[in-house]
């Protein structure tokens, strides 16, 4: 992608986000409607559709050769990573949304021909933004994040992930998983996939282990890892499949092999 | 406990706590010392055990007849609840402050003839401190907290808990537990058992469950959980015992019976 065009791009995506989190941050107090996706916990609320609607219509005012793929559906079919594809999440935690009232985030990943160019997370509430263009670094705020720990070891890790993981499942070795909880040095959960990958590109936490993501949930965060040194795949160890929904490990890299060939293994 | 002298001895503790926490803030970034305390993942450093110096110091030249029960064992050899009790954790969920350099707490409970008088849960970076005195209702900074949703059921709410009670263990029955993580709307672990305590109080999660809490972990909490109308007991639904540690089970008393009856069993 062309520099100068990434940089305005960058800009323009930045000022919308900075806007769609204002006018969050507005309605937080309204009694707006929450109606449930796929099951009970799987909220969506007409934030979530007003703030996606309005990147939609921003972006193909700006760009409407971009294509756009989202979590409410006012994106387009996309079936192939050709040209530049905005990736959007408007709320990324709409459960912490609905239930917290913060801890939740916008993401939203650029990608050229396949290839992640802008990487943009930002946890509205605490008006907090992370920041990373490929080969550029990654931000928060105005501050650099530096490259991950490399003295970080599995018992020294802080791994997040749903308790799920740890009970019984369909898709992973829940009894490896316990025993991750308890080799580490202590698990977490936050319960914003956007935010996680953002933690770990922090060095906050170590690791992000899920077993359903939607390319919206990681689009942005797989950038931003990237850049300070970090890796993002899918949990059978392949490259993450931007058009599906993947199993994620997110992770400092130091970190990796143990994981996989001590306590990772699918069903 | 005299109301003026209450409010006095409050005033004490909210200045104390505040210069605790600037001070905690500007040495974040320094190398201070970290050691080990029972097991490896059970952290202590130089901060804590200047921050409960600095607060038993305060203490003895305030009120030299007032007892301290601290962490880092500054306080005083406290065998009963006579009197006036200060309960401090310094530092609560010092891995956190080691790893992320956020998401812990300073936490003090006062107690005046065993009953709970005033409780202070000061998260340091986010300069929020959550306060209460017995009967005066809880606030998070000056807002008052609302009294706990009455409309929670085991079903939308969301409970806090170390992923370690979902894995094979010898405290709780862990099919259980695994239950609880899949029929509630979700499952959050955050690190800090008093910033724990301090979202329930806000009501931003229901519940949080854990195995083993010291006195200084969930004193202060318990007094704030009781002003917005939640409730503290031991995990076999005993009273707690400020004396010693204590399975803990603090919650929104709307899924209190749900939780006895369907899913916490001990072993």
């Amino acid at each position: 992608m062309d520099t100068a065009l990434r940089q305005e791009i960058f800009e323009y995506a930045t000022k919308w986000i900075y806007e769609a989190g204002a006018s969050i941050r507005d309605q937080i107090d309204d009694h707006y409607q929450i109606d449930t996706k796929s099951n009970a916990n799987d909220l969506v609320t007409e934030v979530d559709r007003s703030t996606e609607q309005y990147f939609a219509q921003q972006i193909r005012h700006t760009y409407p050769d971009h294509k756009i793929v989202g979590e409410e559906g006012y994106g387009d079919k996309v079936e192939n990573l050709d040209g530049t594809i905005w990736i959007i999440d408007p709320i990324d935690g709409t459960m912490n949304f609905v239930h917290q009232k913060r801890n939740f985030a916008i993401s939203i990943g650029i990608f050229f021909e396949g290839v992640g160019e802008i990487g943009l997370i930002y946890n509205v509430m605490e008006d907090v933004l992370y920041s990373a263009k490929r080969g550029e670094g990654a931000f928060k705020n105005d501050q650099q994040l530096p490259s991950l720990n490399e003295k970080v070891t599995l018992e020294t890790s802080i791994i997040a992930m749903n308790s799920s993981l740890a009970c019984k499942n369909q898709r992973i070795n829940e009894e490896k998983v316990q025993q991750l909880v308890l080799d580490s040095r202590g698990a977490r959960s936050y319960g914003s996939a956007a935010l996680e990958f953002a933690f770990v590109a922090e060095g906050i936490i170590d690791a992000y282990l899920t077993m359903r993501l939607a390319p919206w949930d990681f689009a942005a965060g797989m950038i931003l890892v990237e850049e300070v040194g970090g890796v993002t795949m899918q949990a059978n160890q392949q490259p993450v499949n931007l058009l599906e929904k993947n199993t994620i490990l997110t992770c400092n890299n130091q970190i990796t092999e143990r994981l996989f060939s001590d306590y990772i293994e699918l069903k």
